[in-house]
């Protein structure tokens, strides 16, 4: 007899209450949704693995500056369309203090969240250039990001990096690029859902491409100095988050509030275009766009501006404050994330004790490190049948094969684990191993 | 000789420093600048009559409300794609209260400001049916909604209503409408820049076409009873602001609190979908985002969560604070925008008085009112010969015809006027007036 937490039955009276066609595989929304339903109708707590929400309180130095803000009287006047000149100025500082590159203010541009980011960055990416109109996505990845080009009508190309590490990237990456369509290549470093961290020699290889097939790279560093396996985090002190900045001019990073200073609910981030880039001329858009076509400009006054006429005016003075705290080290944010490594490293043991394995176990030169998503397998079990089988057992996820992973297996978010809930996990993959 | 304030010469040289080709056909950022930089060099003042910025402090309800959410955590916390409860709640209720009309919360989602709102709607109302994928525009309008479809690559149709006020409307429209290809009629009420106010008999004529033509009209309510010939403002009480929602089911008003709470900073307003179209099923835009295609839940999850995934969160328990007040009847928002109108009346006669005249100066049955926005011209002056001249004098505008009108002549904003600027207008004026 099954010793899952959940019956089958009930189970599958609230997949037909949400219409969900096929549970092994429900999207994010709908895990959520049943999740929260079985919680509701039976009392008994869920283990959340699912969202990739932050599960800290949200920082203090940028509470009490947008509390001061608002004193202010910003609230009234709409914010300028490059930003607020003290986030631009320390946006700059913090790429300097913590990456060792340097961008100007001029191309540190906020925006309403990295997700507003990169919409507006794929727009003018694909519109730059006469038939350089698809992405590249170096997966696993973020699914929102796919699904911002089937709103505008851009078509991409990806493939599962997991057998492609190292030297091996090159000759995959110029499979795709020498076609000559491709205007982006997009990844995030520490990797969501994977958690791997593209090393030094593999940025060098993309950054090269970059340049010689004139693509831009848009660099997602939503986890940004996650990689606790380096003493990270020191401002003006090596060692730096690596970046392809070290190696290409052809990039855009994307620097968010929501995971580094817990504060997602206030849809803040900046966009950190390369100087070069910023300053280049493009006719086509020019054209478009009834300009000079100059980059920086047309993303900020003729895309930008017109999505959302600019960032919430207050949200802008939290994020100046809290980069200039941590570039004067009063803001140690590394030491807040790490809680995150602490807890997956617990639940990566939990899992394994109990038959399971970590699915991306290893970068090119080290295994790989703790933070804020893990991935996991389990012998015989497909991505869509494990996240399935967990849900019974009161555990939600995500499965890899949403994301671009062509592994088996699924996402795990570590972000609101809590002290009571580790025996609760403990006993319930004890149960799974034991019906398995 | 001339008595301007600012020599020929001395504008030359800053329209040249900004890279202006025709200043006459200069942009309202580029009018801007050269103001800027006119009183930079010479200490100056002038008078600002060109961005619609508030010009009072923000709405201190909003404020407090804020400053307690920012002490509640949401701020770590993703907003819900769809919003906060409260906001949907208080938005349905600020509609019944003001409006006179039924919106049911689900259909009531906050965006980051009006213009995120308008780029969402354009892109899920020219994705749902098949070669229907064109906006109508009753001009005059307000030009940021043309950019936003320059971006999606959507194209529009439009005429200035000046001569086609009353009955006459119906005849015109339909000349667009019976093509077919028309998505969305878009206008705004009171109207940006003109001032004018749609009737009931016009707003009657443009929902009956609506219904028969299956167009959706997206009415932007940004001067939110501001027709302040009227006694509005009192909820639950007659008279109402006139809206199409009384004579069609395919709309969506925006709400924005921009402009009535003073708040345009923090990029918050509301779309409000009436129920049939928000539960209406449209199988173009579930073939598209591979669902069942129902407009509200596409709007809301595979269009504006994956541009900026939702709204900023404290913002939003911001405005639903507002709106209850203003239920409430403890937040009489329209004494407070009163005061624009107070500041058209004292302009207006300055410029009558010194032989310039309101350009859309009546409605069907009534003088024009006072408010936020008036248009003026000037016997024998293009609209951009007079709002180059006018500059000289150290008055800034924007010129009509970069609104889609037909007329000669200037939009004035009476939101930055202050007290000590009146004598210094009705010098300048005269002086105009004795060198024209």
């Amino acid at each position: 007899m099954s010793r899952a937490v959940f019956s089958e039955e009930l189970v599958a009276q609230v997949v037909e209450q949400f219409k969900i066609t096929d549970l092994s595989k429900a999207t994010i929304g709908q895990v959520v949704l049943v999740a929260s339903e079985l919680v509701r109708r039976t009392g008994i707590p869920f283990i959340r693995m699912d969202q990739g929400v932050p599960g800290l309180p949200p920082n203090q130095i940028g509470i009490e500056a947008e509390k001061r803000a608002l004193e202010s009287g910003v609230a009234a006047i709409y914010p300028a369309a490059e930003g607020v000149p003290e986030l631009k100025e320390q946006t700059s500082r913090f790429l300097k203090a913590f990456v060792n590159i340097n961008v100007s203010p001029e191309s540190c541009v906020p925006v309403t969240g990295s997700v507003a980011g990169s919409f507006g960055a794929f727009i003018a990416l694909n519109q730059r250039e006469k038939g350089k109109d698809k992405v590249l996505f170096i997966d696993p990845g973020f699914p929102i990001q796919k699904s911002q080009l089937a709103i505008i009508g851009v078509g991409y190309e990806q493939f599962d990096i997991y057998n492609y590490r190292g030297q091996a990237l090159r000759e995959k990456l110029e499979s795709f690029l020498k076609k000559g369509d491709i205007s982006t290549i997009v990844y995030s470093n520490p990797n969501n859902p994977a958690w791997i961290c593209l090393e030094d020699e593999e940025l060098r290889i993309i950054g090269e491409l970059a340049t010689k097939y004139d693509v831009v790279v848009l660099e997602d560093l939503a986890y940004f100095e996650m990689d606790f396996r380096k003493p990270l985090g020191k401002p003006f002190t090596a060692p730096y988050q690596v970046s392809v900045a070290n190696y290409t001019d052809n990039y855009i990073i994307m620097l968010s509030a929501s995971k580094i200073f817990s504060y997602a609910g206030q849809r803040i981030a900046t966009l950190c275009i390369s100087d070069k880039l910023f300053n280049s001329r493009y006719p086509y858009l020019g054209e478009r766009y009834n300009g000079v076509g100059i980059f920086g400009p047309t993303l900020i006054n003729a895309i930008l501006y017109m999505i959302t006429s600019g960032c919430t005016h207050t949200t802008q003075f939290a994020l100046a404050e809290m980069y200039k705290a941590a570039c004067d080290g009063q803001l140690h944010f590394t030491d807040d994330t790490k809680e995150y490594a602490r807890r997956a490293e617990r639940m990566k043991r939990i899992f394994e004790d109990n038959g399971f394995y970590v699915v991306y176990d290893k970068d090119v030169t080290e295994k790989i490190g703790d933070g804020f998503f893990f991935t996991i397998g389990y012998p015989g079990l497909t991505s869509g049948e494990l996240m399935r089988e967990l849900l019974y057992y009161g555990i939600s996820s995500i499965t890899l094969n949403t994301t671009g992973s062509e592994q088996a297996g699924i996402r795990a978010c570590t972000s609101r684990m809590t002290e009571e809930l580790y025996p609760v996990l403990e006993e319930r993959l004890k149960a799974f191993k034991e019906d398995h």
